[in-house]
Parts: C-alpha cells; structure tokens; sequence
C-alpha cells in the first residue's frame, strides 16, 4: 500500500510466437526500472495475454523512465521482434484498498 | 481504445490452493459486469498472481457496480474462500496509445 496519489503505468501486451532474447531484456528492463528516481513498485501476470503494471511517484518520473537510453532500446526490440501488440495508460491512482 | 479521461480499477491477487466454485462465479461476474452502466472493457492475465483491470465511464459507475448486490455476494465469497490477499487500485487514466 502506497499513499495516494500516485501514477501506474498498464502496460498490456501480446506476444509474437518467437521471443529470442525477450526474458533476458525483461529482467535487464526490471532491474534498471528499480533503480530509476520515483520508481515504487510493479506486479506483473502473464497467460496469453500480458499485464504489467509499474508504480510511481510522479508523471516526471514516469516520462524519464521511457526516455531512458537502455528502455528507448528495449521498446525499439519488442516493436521488432517481441510484440505483436501492445497498449499503455498513463493513470492517477486515487484511492486503494487491500485484503489480507 | 478508449477516449481519456476513463477511469480503471487494478485488482491483484493471491489465491488460495482450492478455488472451489470460483471459476463459475468469475464468469457470472465478469457477465454482470459486462451489462453495468459506465462499463468499458477488461483486460486479465493469471500466473501465481492474478491482475484484473476494469474500465469504467466514471468513478460513480465503479461504485454502482462495487455495491451490485450480487457482486457484494462475491467479494464476500472472495474473502472466505479463494483469495489469500488482494488488493484493489481505483484510477483515473489520464493518458493511452497503441502499437499494432
């Protein structure tokens, strides 16, 4: 549980049937996420379809993490090679609630 | 696609190791919910962890369906018998685009 308001990132996405080098660029691509300045956390599930939803502070935070050199490389590979499609919203997290 | 602002609700979870009846009351569900007011669309993907996101019109249309009587019955259900934690995220999207 964050305090909100914060910013997610819904990135959903299908796969092309060959993903040759995609595992290895998605654990490289978390990595260097956790590292980034505002980053605050990401779930990701995966079946046929994909969703990850990564966490942050600010839009700023938001907007340096997709300009970042090594990420600009990685989404310029999965436009390539890795997806067959994919769709991001940028959205405000008013409110949330958990159960244990 | 949808025109922004929109709102979402990110829905995370862990189920338990018996999901007994769960199946048939996620596909009433996700019926039910497809025939709310403000409803938009959903997207959802399962592994270990599951991640269901819902769009809605509005966040008064997210509260209708929160409090439709059958749905109440299962998140009541939901919490006795097949999640061991979830977590509920209501969001305003505030930005989308798309590759193909």
């Amino acid at each position: 549980m964050k305090r909100t308001p914060y910013y997610a990132v819904i990135f959903t996405s299908i796969q092309k049937e060959t993903i040759e080098g995609y595992l290895e660029m998605s654990d490289k691509m978390v990595r260097l996420a956790k590292q980034q300045p505002g980053y605050l956390g990401m779930d990701s599930a995966r079946n046929e379809f994909g969703i990850t939803v990564s966490y942050w502070e600010s839009l700023e935070a938001i907007k340096q993490w997709k300009q970042h050199t090594d990420h600009l490389l990685a989404q310029q590979k999965g436009r390539e090679m890795w997806y067959r499609w994919y769709n991001v919203k940028i959205c405000r997290v008013e409110h949330e609630y958990e159960f244990k």
